[in-house]
């Protein structure tokens, strides 16, 4: 199921999202199950909204190869975790706002893992258990203040520099750890990855992250980017496409 | 007020802390107005949970001038902004789990304001009035990790490393920018220090943070820690004692 939350009606809602229609469903999928109501809407009179509201966003830092030798960082020998407030997060859809006076800022086109269940120090065995499903997320970066700053938050935590989405694809066919990654800004590529290129799996990043820090339903851990980020400018489109997985696309304004 | 937040007879609830008792109200006042209902209880039967629950957790790291001298780092221009997880939370009394294997933890006795209203480029003349209150936090912190890390997401985001409260003072009397804190491990003074002598003052932290991000009711800001930081063991209790603000109270266990 690629599960869509969204606003229509005066209501948020859940549901599946199935080419241009939204099959609408009762509950929550973050507190118990959720049950199609056979009511569908037109994906026009829906607004989406990002698919979870998660307690926490957990970023890993240097986690393709080819990324860190763009960055000139060394290739980690720990996952490096770092957060993005929830306050940054918009759907796909919604605008990137590029604010006034911090210079340049970067797509970083990413898989993102949403948990299903509480996890607290699961082996990499069992990880995929607990998870829900898988979406796209941009971690938009102000790249100055990220170097001046030293710590990510603020380069990172700029509301709307949080897109994720549309949906989140509870069924994917195959490995997380084997899936191309593309990132096109107006339509051209500028991001062709794998995350068979990563530099630590899903299974190990939830292990890993699991043992530090007990991760709750709807929580969303973005596993890093691939080689290829660069530049936004207001009026740019950006979208990033996972295979199997979804497109999420922003387009950029100035705030 | 002294507003504390707690579990008792099966549901959370808030209140007023009046000496050893609870004056028990209706609402969430993170919503909306609360009301006395008249109903008292005792501390005993009822445990305290962290006043709020934040969606995000800012911290600022070197803000006090001595501390920065002790840690060698220099006094920042800016301040350093960085985020502790909604997981690693915990109430006065419950007890802080010291991880195996990660060498020393230190405590940083902190004020923390707690947020009211939202709050998104307010400027420093204002800020206050979006205050909801204050309470003092202890940002436990892995200090091997968070010097091998870099980031410090995962040296101050375990499970147990953000105690929180015990209420949050409403009705502080004079400024939040004049109060002693002081620091005890086991009783002896480990800290002592004076928001005074902050680089950063808590309405020009809630300019600069809300010029980045949406601050949302319920959301802390942790204003960074005075000289005197130091390990705790297995077996200590820490106390953070601030002046008209509240004594946070928790024990040390191995996890």
């Amino acid at each position: 199921m690629k599960l869509v939350q969204f606003y229509a009606f005066g209501r948020h809602m859940f549901g599946s999202l199935e080419g241009e229609e939204i099959h609408v469903h009762d509950g929550n999928p973050f507190e118990g199950p959720i049950e199609p109501t056979g009511k569908r809407l037109s994906l026009d009179v829906a607004h989406l909204l990002p698919p979870c509201r998660p307690s926490k966003i957990i970023c890993v830092g240097s986690n393709y190869r080819a990324h860190c030798v763009e960055m000139g960082r060394p290739v980690p020998d720990v996952p490096k975790l770092f957060l993005k407030p929830p306050s940054a997060l918009i759907a796909s859809g919604d605008a990137i706002r590029a604010p006034a006076d911090v210079g340049r800022i970067d797509f970083e086109g990413e898989l993102a893992v949403v948990i299903g269940r509480r996890m607290k120090r699961v082996a990499a065995a069992d990880a995929l258990e607990y998870v829900l499903g898988y979406t796209v997320l941009n971690d938009v970066t102000a790249r100055a203040i990220q170097t001046a700053d030293v710590q990510f938050t603020r380069a990172k935590g700029f509301d709307t520099f949080c897109p994720l989405g549309p949906a989140i694809e509870t069924a994917l066919a195959g490995s997380p750890d084997a899936l191309r990654l593309v990132t096109r800004v107006n339509g051209v590529v500028k991001q062709d990855g794998h995350t068979s290129d990563m530099v630590f799996s899903v299974p190990t990043l939830l292990a890993f992250i699991s043992a530090h820090m007990t991760l709750e339903p709807g929580d969303v851990i973005a596993t890093g980017t691939p080689q290829g980020v660069g530049a936004l400018l207001p009026g740019d489109t950006v979208s990033i496409d996972i295979e199997g997985v979804g497109t999420l696309e922003n387009p950029v304004v100035a705030a």
